[in-house]
């Protein structure tokens, strides 16, 4: 194993270059087109078996060890925000108002030179590796889903990926088994009461009244429908009647936000949420339109390769503190990959020991502590190497 | 007229006599026996067309006059209460647990001595007098309505009726056009959640929270359902939950009071409380027995009768006060009679100057100055003698 | 008094001149510089004792009749709307954005050419007639309050008003005896609980949730702490928390109006309010700005005045119904007088028979039917010659 | 090993002959006199040093071994619980409304024979067994505080301890590192408003509307101010409001139960019910008296000593299923133990394989599956000679 990290250690460089190239260059979900073409052209001149436009954008590269094994997918995203950068890095973002704010450059110099570091190592390893270099991670539906209808699991046994993690300190590698990250829903409620004068409420169904009844009543989703044991967050962020002091609102805009780990506990709340506002218009003869919006389901990893990504992380150069952390509230689309296959999705520590302050991800001034490479490649190919 | 008085004046004594002696033997909504064979044989002995069992227990009794004229009603109801007697009066009731605690007894003592008065103005008086004896008037639903349907209102153009009023001093005389007492309804409501464990409300249906819920909606029925102008009431009285502290509560049982004049409003309360209890228990899934009782509806006194009376009475000896009393929260069914004819209800002065405290009707220890026999007998005379 | 209706019949083409031109020059609340000229020079050409700039803009003029008698003030208020209008008379609005909407243009033209005919009466008039020319009656606070600290009321017996009504039919009268109109306060709350991520309520004080519960509470105002035989109206018409749909809010904005008739209602209505809030907030530990910012206070007619009127616009000619109308939700400042000297104030209708559609009062298309200023001359004309 | 199990293996019909013999005489908390007695005389008997009336009725047994090594702690708890006992068993509660209906007969007789096992090992034996036998599990404060004050963990390293669990199978054990038990808090809450007449609620404070609003505002404690990654419970089992439909409640009695796993979320919860109270209460004019009353704390295992526990369990013969357990919402006042020491407490199956119904703890007709003591003395055994 020595052998695989002093090649890593070797392409070092080239990994910071492939990230700062890609960082100039940064493209939006589902409109890249760039970007997979410079992972393919990278893979190719490696030999590998490359497929492109995989579920519309994405990239798949096989690398097929000497020797029989397992089949073990390896995925980085490569998309960007609409964010305008606001760095002061000489390799800032040529695209206007967009930005690769949240790392996917890393993942994807990450992905490509552990793939060069394996392509030398083809001797002695046993089994396939397939690069999943993923599209439009950033938005909804995501590219997971179309890649993995495309073909891109197939024959594959078990997966990893990691988050570069820029609120975790350089060297940290955070794992956790189960769900890690949270399904994250939306909610989108008009009730259609019947406006009025202020003076006359007779004559009016009061579209605040009942938005607030609304509001009031979703409390008992978590307070009393979801399982104490469970975690559940339900809230409004947006309440609009937008009136003269003197006249009774006509309908009321609710807009809110749904977190859950257990599809079982999502599934109860988006029909709590349905039945309390059903019955709460209905007691005011009230109309209403309600749209539950799905994001990505929760990240479950599999405890087994869980342990084994934490175990192995402990070994690694570099890498002083491999914690459990807490299940994060954000989601991400590599929930479907493990919805087909096992695997472990872990947090590689980011954070420059010298900041004064650490901005996080998707904010115009994020950045990483580009050393998050080297952790994360050395933790991916071990993970690969050893995996039985 | 001041022969009227005069004689009214001669046969207080015998009103107070007839007075104690039925309030030594009350009787008990539905359950009268005697007291209307005293009154049938009361008016018997004038000479006067008696019609006994009328609408069940009630008693009407007819005086015609020498002249012509209209047809006019004057109700006097004489049923007692189930409350044990707790004064000290020498003619204290000697029905066990029944007492004539709202003045029932002084109301057909006045209209036996003034039926006595009026049969001997016989010559002067023009038209019909009608005395409507009614029965259970304490408890729903009442005997007006049978009475009616019985047809003691045949014929008739106008009615008067009067209440003994323990809390007005003695002297004083209250009226009021349009509606003048509410009408006072019931509901029952029994939630049927589903109970279980406190540390485990996910498997319960919280029939706690649930009643809560209703109990703020229905705050809402005055505020915003109903017009400002009209006056409602929507009590809860009864909220009752009897659990352990950590079992959820499987039902919550709520009772309470609806108090409305308008027909219109009480409708609309109705509707709105089924709504609301409707919409809340589906909000959580709950199922429910909602029962609104109703009970008498408002008493509405015509403008002209009521302003009639009133002008009238200002100049009864003896009347020191007549003044525009608020409307009354407290139930008659002489409300159904002045659904058919005009007319009008007003309230008689029956607090004692001395009294160092004053006992509320249907109070164990209630009484009357019974000097307001005297007043209520001459304002309804003369009301009899005057109406064109 | 034939005389009366004589000169006022003959006078009513040039109460129209008159109000034909003031609609041609409105001038804003508080802006008035032109219309108190104009009633200035009308009255002094009269040679009656005319005091301008009272209380700022306002104008009063006395007649003293030949006769001893009371003092009897007649009110007129001039100003007009910062309304753009849209309708299609020749004698449309020349001020651009401002118009004469609510019919002071009227008011002010009645009250001068019943200037002219009394003037004419001089002989036969017993007493003073003071003449109220009002300046900003559309904005708080009024000018009826300055006035009157500037002497307008002094000396003065009784006082009479009039509002013409687009929504009564020409020829009818509405009056009513005590709270006619009510006081119309405002509120404005800002509740400031403290912001943060949708996915971590727990580090925020939810402004939206606090916020439901003050709208939810404050319902109980009405159904619980305001005697149901008063009328009362709380209403929230503004509720604005605008955020993303995963932010949790900060603060939100609540605004809303209060109608009561009983200044004892209405200082109840406002402690509970604040009782509310300060509670409310509390438990969730938040903090808010709330203000209860007072308007006009109900208008509250003397009885004997009232029904003085009433009884002498049944003679009106051309005046066909005379009705007791239901209290009026919307402020006047007319109220202000009558805390001082008894008075009535009275609606006269204006709409026109042939209207397929009535604009109502602040309207852009509000118009009215001229010949109410001849029934309202005649009206408070009589109720001067015939006051004792 | 092997030498333990055999030992334990033959002294099993011992355990069930104490087992049953405890079981006949079941003593209440804090009434405990002849079961401390029989426990302390048993030990006597095997020549261990011996403590009685430790923290009140515990009974203390120390056995050193030969070899030096840390002091370890065993518990078992030997109260038993009111309730009259409806099962068939030969060996029937002879104690009158007293039943050993939570199976702590068999976790002194798996205590004790395990005690009479590790003597015959002395020689084997490193360090020192602390054998705590505590009285009054069942009832608050429990007997752990006051043994714990009286010194029982006096130079102890570490403490074990298991509940037998008749909702698992035998040959099960659960384990769970960190919170296992809930802390399990009463409260207790009277609102005093003002009663009055239904019909009259301005000169109340309706303590059912103020009551309802509480019961509602509590349920943002769980889902807003809770971290939505802790649980916790707060549920209300008793509202009582007891009066007649048309009275307006003077007070409402309010009682409910509150589940936490964190010291810091329950001393939140604790926070914000009673701000809750205060704000809800102010909001209404109403007084209150709120008592939060502490349960036992939660019981947090120790992650190593929880790990350590559950691999050697699995290497017991007869146990054939060793799984993490979710956390329980009940109580254990073993958490006291915790909070000084490090350990783990854990759950040994009870449940007989050929049960068509099984009764859960504190039933009449509780019973287990008696080779469960044969399962936890093994486990306790070798966690007593394998800890280092």
């Amino acid at each position: 194993m020595q052998n695989l990290f002093e090649i890593l250690d070797q392409l070092y460089e080239e990994a910071v270059e492939i990230r700062r190239y890609l960082h100039q260059y940064p493209e939006l979900s589902f409109e890249e087109v760039e970007t997979p073409k410079y992972i393919a052209n990278y893979h190719k001149q490696l030999g590998h078996d490359v497929r492109t436009g995989v579920g519309g954008r994405g990239v798949v590269a096989k690398l097929t060890g000497a020797k029989p094994g397992p089949t073990i997918a390896l995925r980085a995203d490569f998309d960007a925000l609409p964010i305008q950068e606001q760095t002061d890095v000489p390799f800032k973002s040529k695209n206007d108002g967009v930005m690769h704010a949240c790392g996917h450059d890393a993942h994807t110099a990450t992905l490509l030179i552990l793939a060069k570091a394996l392509n030398q190592l083809q001797d002695e390893l046993s089994g396939t590796v397939v690069f999943i270099h993923q599209h439009a991670e950033e938005y909804q539906p995501g590219g997971a889903i179309a890649m993995i209808e495309d073909g891109c699991l197939n024959g594959v046994d078990v997966i990893f990926g990691t988050h570069v993690w820029a609120t975790g300190p350089v060297g940290s590698v955070g794992y956790r088994s189960g769900p890690v990250m949270a399904a994250a829903d939306r909610f989108h409620l008009t009730v259609k009461g019947k406006g009025g004068h202020g003076a006359q409420p007779h004559l009016t169904k009061d579209a605040v009244v009942i938005g607030s009844q609304v509001v009031t009543n979703l409390q008992q989703i978590v307070s009393r429908r979801v399982d104490p044991l469970a975690s559940a967050v339900v809230s409004v962020g947006n309440f609009v009647a937008q009136n003269a002091f003197n006249v009774i609102a006509d309908t009321v805009q609710i807009d809110g936000t749904v977190r859950t780990f257990k599809e079982s506990v999502r599934t109860k709340v988006e029909q709590e949420m349905k039945r309390i506002v059903e019955g709460t218009c209905l007691a005011s003869d009230a109309d209403y339109d309600f749209n539950f919006v799905r994001g990505y389901p929760a990240v479950h990893n599999t405890e087994k390769e869980t342990n084994y990504v934490a175990e192995l992380a402990k070994t690694i150069p570099g890498v002083d503190d491999v914690y459990e952390i807490e299940p994060q509230m954000g989601g991400e689309d590599f929930a479907y990959y493990l919805e087909h296959v096992k695997g472990t999705f872990f947090f590689t520590g980011a954070q420059h020991p010298d900041w004064e302050e650490t901005y996080p991800h998707h904010h115009p001034k994020f950045d990483i502590d580009e050393r998050c490479m080297l952790h994360a490649s050395k933790v991916l190919g071990k993970a690969v190497l050893n995996y039985k």
